[in-house]
């Protein structure tokens, strides 16, 4: 059966009950529809008082391009929690449209553990990022009415580095030449899209602490330069006041329900690439104020997506997380030991624990972060016994507390014994601390990642990145958190080097500071920030049937 | 005090107790927030059957560049009738957001006679224009990724005549050239953005009577031709299904109140120059369902309004108006008397009377669609009573039903009389009929309506719109019914000719067949499909305030 069958047959509460036994005040409680509702943190947190919850990362091992089932085992994970009576809350990040009408594919888990309603939330949902392109796109209709009234700024054409974005996959988008037409139809210069979920306003929206600090991180956006090289901002426009009122209501974090039963906040979706790749801190924040343990998840392998929530968004948002849970299958351990993609279905009992030096290298580096990690080996149909028991048997050996996942199959009663592990794993003293001090220079700071979570033995940069390293020390913008954009399918900037490479140089080709989120992007490799579709894109079966629901929709 | 300060002032009843009052059930109303809700009209037209509301159509004389209040006498108008006891329901337009943040303005009334939360209205509202451009924007990536994978369909780039679309002015995407940077990028060519309420979609989305009805009507859209000269439909494409998923819940009516407590339905938007300018076919129904007197609006002045609302609107809808406002002010006569704009605010009853030709020609025009029509004295705080005796004197020398309505001022109670007038009015047999049969050729049609509503003496056609002409016989389309895009201020296509003109002729620029609304486009003198922002545009002071409100909206 399909997720969205499954989804279809389950039994959906009120939201309203969920909010309840949830602890959310109903005078907090903004619906849209019968399941889904915004909540006005403002009111909640005049009841709830200080956050508390302890926040259980859900990451992976570098993964297959099938991806290694993230987000159903944050479901299932919260689900089996909520089961042992803890009080528990599930964090995700919404789900792109641009995906969805490309290739199959949605952020709502899967099979048993999945948040409903899926059809909405895959679908405009609560409408927050259609808010982000409509703050997004308004500043460059002012930048862009800027120009053509005068550019009193000095805004050089050639050097805005802010760009439109539209939720959809859209490649012919990326590269075009704006405002033809002669005088009255606005000044030509090259432009591009972006996909919503790629816009620094969505990186903004995701790190603010509030609508205070979401309009100062708005106002602090560079949008370009001036002839003589100086930043342009958001605040020089004086756009934060009307950027933030189109954004008032979208911070207010969603409600949703699991299949189970659990609350769970769905809210912003940044990229994991050019972005930090997590939920807002406002959901997990909120979650914190009204769980005792707060499920969430971050975007690809742990190198990259773990490293940005601890580096990044952790340190932001001011919580320190509990525990990491390190995503496992065994077609990524065969991956990574040297089984080609249309093998990876067979046994092969040597390929898995060949492909374990992968696993080790997340687990290790989950301990840098002074955060205790957990292994779930997701199962899939062609996982045998003899496979699944290397990778248990070899946390054993290592001291690492590890569980397999059935909770695509069977929901929460399959995720029992990682619930368990993770319990333990949370009781544990910590010593949070992100890997490096924000006062380290840019290129310190990424030889510390590069070095301590890559296992790689250097780093290059190119003519760019130095010149964009110059700017970025001119300006005093130094002291940021890296985000680093990398492939995901290697520790390496090569996509190809499976395993645990070493030795490698890392090549930084270009730096993006990313002044209002507050991260500076290094560019490794090139970085899709506007997807194509592909020859038949999946919106050609979609449809509505004649009770008015999604057809063909995953 | 501004109408955001008047507003902010109200007493809003949740929306379930409006609900109830108008005869909606509980299981047909999905929430969106305390103060909004869709409706789901299958559930609703289950309990009420068949629709038999009568419908009065509020439109308006030749207006000046400020408009003279359209949006509120309709609110306003509602509100005395219900103040009568008389069931009432008021049906409008969603506003766009892209004139909010140039100009000052919106579209949720004025005063005392406002539809709310007129903050929410104005800004996202439930999402059904970002639905709309996400169906748009779909459809246009489409295209191009059709293009790019080897244009299976033959379509010839340079006649894509379907654009992308934004809900902001923005100048410097009318005209763009996409697709560039190299074959991985798309295939380059001309291409632009209108504003959403331009789309055809938003045209479609206000005219199909249900989802079936809306699948048809996006199906056959016509989005360009074929090298050799065929019209390539979104059938071809197969893009309605997904379409019609992304539109399924916007399609659902907007239920909000008024000041006074009056139920409104608030959905769709299209322009009322290139569509025809009404609120949707589905919101209309819905109210005539549920409330014996449907009070509704068009856009601009009678001889584009009320004209398109009688034969394209009501045709396709199957309902029968039964009396028509038309909305005239001192201002207003003045101008049309000659007055320069910036002595408008002066007395001078000889300029009104000379200006009444303007409003003579509404009034008698309405009568051609056997509809009664009822003057409707917008009343400025500027005009004198010697000035409005003119008007309401001259209208019963006529044997014109008239009122002077001080709705903005007063709410209800400044709009009794002409709830009076309009309840005889509709009391009085109709004998509706549009102006013309749908057989006749293209031509004949817009010699009609220039010769019986314009007052004009010709119509001549520019070489282009001879071989749209020809075009559109060729495909068969010459059955669809003339959607004339002229200037407002003027019957002509002259702006600057004011009052009653006679004896001029109508230059027809181009015909665009709009095969899914399913009207043809008459352009006349340039049309903006994408407006643009002024030197200070009004986003510039607009804000959040602590307590989470909108600041300087409005």
């Amino acid at each position: 059966m399909s997720d969205l069958g499954i989804a279809s047959r389950a039994n959906l509460e009120p939201i309203q009950d969920i909010a309840q036994r949830a602890g959310i005040p109903e005078e907090a409680l903004e619906l849209y529809g019968r399941y889904k509702a915004k909540i006005d943190t403002g009111l909640l947190h005049e009841r709830t008082g200080t956050a508390r919850g302890r926040v259980v990362l859900v990451s992976a091992m570098s993964p297959t391009p099938a991806g290694e089932g993230k987000s159903t085992v944050t479901v299932g994970l919260g689900d089996a929690l909520s089961a042992t009576g803890t009080r528990t809350m599930i964090a995700l990040r919404e789900p792109s449209l641009g995906p969805i009408f490309g290739m199959k594919g949605g952020a709502t888990g899967g099979g048993y553990s999945q948040v409903l309603p899926m059809e909405d939330i895959n679908m405009h949902f609560t409408g927050d990022f259609h808010a982000i392109t409509s703050a997004n796109n308004l500043l460059m209709a002012l930048v862009d009415n800027h120009l053509h009234r005068g550019n009193e700024l000095g805004i050089d054409p050639r050097r805005i580095t802010f760009r439109r974005v539209l939720d959809v996959n859209d490649r012919a988008l990326r590269q075009i030449v704006i405002g033809l037409g002669g005088p009255t139809e606005g000044m030509p210069r090259e432009a591009g899209f972006d996909i919503t979920v790629a816009s620094e306003v969505m990186a903004v929206f995701c790190l603010a602490t509030g609508i205070d600090d979401l309009r100062e991180r708005l106002a602090a956006i560079t949008v370009g330069y001036t002839f003589d090289r100086k930043p342009v901002t958001v605040a020089d426009l004086n756009a934060q006041g009307a950027m933030t009122m189109l954004l008032k209501d979208a911070l207010k974090p969603n409600l949703v329900q699991t299949m189970a039963g659990t609350p769970a906040l769905i809210h912003g979706g940044p990229f994991a690439n050019i972005a930090h790749g997590c939920n807002s801190v406002i959901a997990t924040n909120t979650a914190r104020a009204l769980a005792d343990v707060v499920v969430t998840e971050a975007g690809f392998g742990a190198d990259l997506g773990a490293e940005k929530f601890m580096d990044i968004k952790a340190r932001f948002a001011g919580f320190e997380p509990s525990a990491a849970v390190v995503v496992a299958t065994v077609r990524a351990l065969k991956m990574h030991g040297g089984v080609a993609k249309d093998a990876l279905g067979a046994e092969n009992v040597d390929a898995v624990r060949a492909g374990l030096c992968n696993l080790e290298r997340h687990v290790t580096n989950i301990g840098k972060f002074g955060v205790t990690p957990v292994v779930a080996v997701n199962r899939f149909h062609t996982d045998t016994e003899a496979e699944l028991d290397v990778v248990i048997q070899w946390c054993r050996e290592r001291g690492v507390e590890a569980a397999v996942a059935e909770v695509w199959g069977r929901g929460a009663a399959g995720g029992a014994e990682l619930a368990q592990k993770v319990l333990a794993a949370i009781q544990k003293p910590q010593e949070f601390s992100p890997l490096y001090e924000l006062e380290l220079s840019v290129e310190e700071k990424i030889s510390t990642i590069v070095r301590e979570i890559y296992g790689g033995a250097g780093v290059e940069y190119s003519a760019e990145a130095r010149r964009a390293l110059e700017r970025i020390h001119a300006n005093g913008w130094d002291a940021m958190p890296v985000c680093m954009a990398k492939t995901q399918y290697s520790f390496s900037d090569d996509a190809s080097l499976l395993g645990a490479p070493e030795g490698f140089t890392l090549h930084v080709r270009d730096l993006i500071p990313k002044t209002g989120a507050g991260f500076i992007v290094a560019l490794t490799g090139s970085v899709m920030t506007m997807p194509g579709l592909p020859k038949v894109p999946a919106a050609m079966r979609m449809d509505v049937d004649a009770q008015g629901r999604a057809v063909g929709l995953f």
